[in-house]
């Protein structure tokens, strides 16, 4: 892991790294903390590590959970190169929009295409990561993805036991159901009630798929693209509960 | 309304209260206040005004986002009289649960029957507390209530328009589907993903009923009464987003 360059502002410092080709950010309290748990962070596709909706979740995770974050481009996506598959993909994905049809066939297909792409180099960037000190190989380790995030993070998940606790959502079961049935860590899912793209049914079934035995939906009334701000705070709340306690208890419940 | 009791702890001031014959119970913060918001909470069926949920919630209303709670025993609950009515819906609720057989029917003939009679009780004490300097009568009003508290604060809600944010969950849609296609605030709404009683079909059809713009489900792992109880959260932020701004904006939402 190298690191290519360090600013620091709004609380937070950033520094641009690279690990293994692929280039990342990782985002920081920038008062210093001996240890602090990590969030790994994937962009959804036609976005990058560094989109205002990256930075902007990072900067309430770092700031509200003291945790550090960390966002790579997804092969094809932000300071990447593009093959020609890519730009066949995108190609496909622009044409189906443009016809006023569905994205999701070309969505479902790339995402797993990129998904498997994806989950070796998110695995050496949380090696590389877990060598800092202020990381540390035995710190909790979260994953926020949704979209193409979530298509990597099923994959990811079935694979990598490092991470204890993800925020996933709008995405389709089609790829993803069979592994998310073998994952049985905490999740937090959002899902949007009036997606033009994504149908109830589909993103129920994927919910609906997980082992795990916390498992939230939080299903919001608007279309793919409104997922209310507000579902920020949440995943900074399941954040905090499920990184920043030592000893994790069994959620409790209310008898009413 | 007339109080009949008045103590403090905990950072809070507990206050008993009666209004037209029905008892009631106002938490507040210590800390004196102008002016705050006012949360009215429903409590659920078998339960009481003071049950553990209803102070703890209570507790963390008043303390995390300042506000008053009230909460009054539901007709034949609490310290309220049974009616010959009662004592036969409690018993074909008992007969049911010990042949092993669903609650759900009995519950929700049962519940719609209070429902009737709980809403004119509401509006009154409604009315009342507003007149208490510390709440005012222009003053935000939330609507906290699942199962019972769902039941009642549907055809409150459809009928009172000082409401103007509320969580509700934890019921079947029959009786009250009509209803929300009327409802246009706010709303957050509980399910259980393994209710044993209410299906998912049952539970997503009452929140796909409400026309509210902004509208939250919350579905989560778990039975019945599993509830966890980190919604308390949830139903803190959602009130505060709510209920402390005096312009409220639109949710904004995240492209990403």
């Amino acid at each position: 892991m190298r690191f290519t360059a360090e600013s620091s502002s709004y609380g937070l410092v950033e520094r641009d790294f690279i690990v293994g080709g692929v280039p990342g950010v990782l985002w920081s309290p920038t008062r210093g903390v001996d240890r602090a748990p990590l969030v790994l962070m994937c962009h959804a596709g036609g976005n990058h590590k560094k989109h205002p909706a990256m930075a902007g979740r990072a900067q309430r995770f770092v700031t509200d959970g003291g945790f550090h974050v960390a966002v790579i481009d997804a092969p094809g996506h932000g300071d990447r190169p593009r093959t020609a598959h890519d730009e066949r993909e995108l190609a496909a994905l622009q044409a189906a929009k443009a016809a006023g049809e569905p994205e999701g066939p070309s969505a479902r297909r790339y995402s797993a295409y990129l998904a498997e792409l994806a989950v070796p180099e998110w695995r050496a960037t949380l090696d590389a990561l877990q060598e800092l000190p202020e990381i540390g190989v035995d710190g909790p380790v979260g994953y926020f993805g949704i979209n193409l995030g979530t298509a990597v993070g099923v994959s990811l998940l079935v694979v990598e036991p490092r991470i204890t606790a993800a925020v996933l959502g709008l995405h389709w079961p089609d790829t993803l159901a069979e592994k998310a049935k073998r994952i049985t860590i905490p999740i937090q899912f959002d899902l949007q009630w009036d997606d033009e793209d994504i149908s109830r049914e589909a993103g129920l079934a994927l919910f609906d798929a997980f082992a795990s035995e916390e498992k939230t939906l939080h299903a919001n009334a608007g279309t793919h693209h409104e997922l209310p701000r507000f579902e920020t705070d949440s995943a900074t709340g399941f954040f905090i509960r499920h990184l920043s306690r030592a000893n994790h208890t069994p959620a409790e419940t209310n008898r009413r």
